[in-house]
């Protein structure tokens, strides 16, 4: 019996990641139960967010301009590059305020199984940044899984820059992770790739 | 580095049932991903959506008009109200097809923890229609936990009308469920409301 309008919004909500056909149900009552001070809002945050907000055309990072605020930032360096998969992976390193440099989200890693080519992620302006004379690290920030470390592998190959030092995040236990409770992966990276205390 | 805006659509997301702020932030970026194909048209579904839909005053449902198309078809049994808690509960029915009677949504249950009282429920509307000379069975369909029941027995006292029959759904294994599977509260019930084979 649901109505064609909520029908349309729950088939759409269920596109959502991580949202089912079912929370989607959930999501759209809780929505038309709180319509004056949840739901005419939200509509309206959507809207206002997909107008003004945009993908930098250099870095890929997502702002109300472009270049984003964090290529146009004179007082970040401009001597390293992050590389990253996806602008949530820029947000988490922000978030840690560990990392003064540029970043170029790649918008996706290599993948055979999934069909994703090197046409298909942001991998030629990321080379052709690296030509600039100013550009002395690029750092791979890219998941610790088979794409991810192929991918890492695959650009490090086609930066033709014998300038540039190139490096990737560091492997092994979580801060706060338990040896008991890790994945035989994770263990025998930390074992391989252990440092001199 | 999330923007004003951005980050004021992920404050809102995180608000919705089942999405925590780290799922609020995916369900942004995806949407900031497919702007013209799913933003702008999320956008305007939810707003068409809180426009066009309403609460039934006669028994709580949603719909375009109220009194709302199942309280108007005079082809559904008037003798039989089902009680519900919400209006998920009443498309989980109507999707069964197996109920052809009218409904009540009480949007909610009495909980002595959550401070739900009987003011807090649509009560009043549900014995003012039991007052109706038509109607000859309530039947109870609201959730097999301590406070549904609570509810249901409380409803069961309110209802002075001796000419109508008051029943609830069974309890008991769930159709297609293993014994070895199930809780105790469960098995216990099912073995105390067995029936003549």
């Amino acid at each position: 019996m649901e109505n064609n309008e909520i029908e349309n919004l729950i088939k759409m909500l269920a596109r959502l990641p991580g949202v089912g056909p079912r929370s989607a149900r959930r999501v759209a009552l809780f929505m038309l139960k709180n319509k004056d001070e949840f739901m005419l809002p939200l509509s309206d945050a959507i809207a206002k967010t997909a107008d003004k907000m945009i993908f930098c055309e250099v870095c890929g990072n997502l702002d109300t301009i472009s270049p984003c605020g964090i290529c146009e930032n004179s007082s970040r360096d401009e001597n390293t590059i992050c590389v990253i998969e996806d602008v949530a992976d820029l947000w988490a390193i922000e978030r840690s305020g560990t990392y003064k440099g540029k970043y170029h989200v790649l918008g996706g890693v290599l993948s055979a199984i999934d069909g994703i080519h090197p046409s298909d992620i942001s991998l030629d302006k990321l080379i052709k940044r690296t030509k600039n004379s100013d550009v002395k690290e690029v750092i791979m920030a890219l998941s610790a899984t088979v794409d991810g470390q192929t991918t890492a592998h695959y650009i490090a190959d086609k930066i033709d820059n014998k300038n540039i030092n190139i490096s990737r995040i560091s492997q092994g236990v979580p801060i706060g992770g338990e040896l008991d409770y890790l994945d035989d992966g994770t263990l025998i990276t930390a074992i391989k790739s252990r440092r001199e205390l």
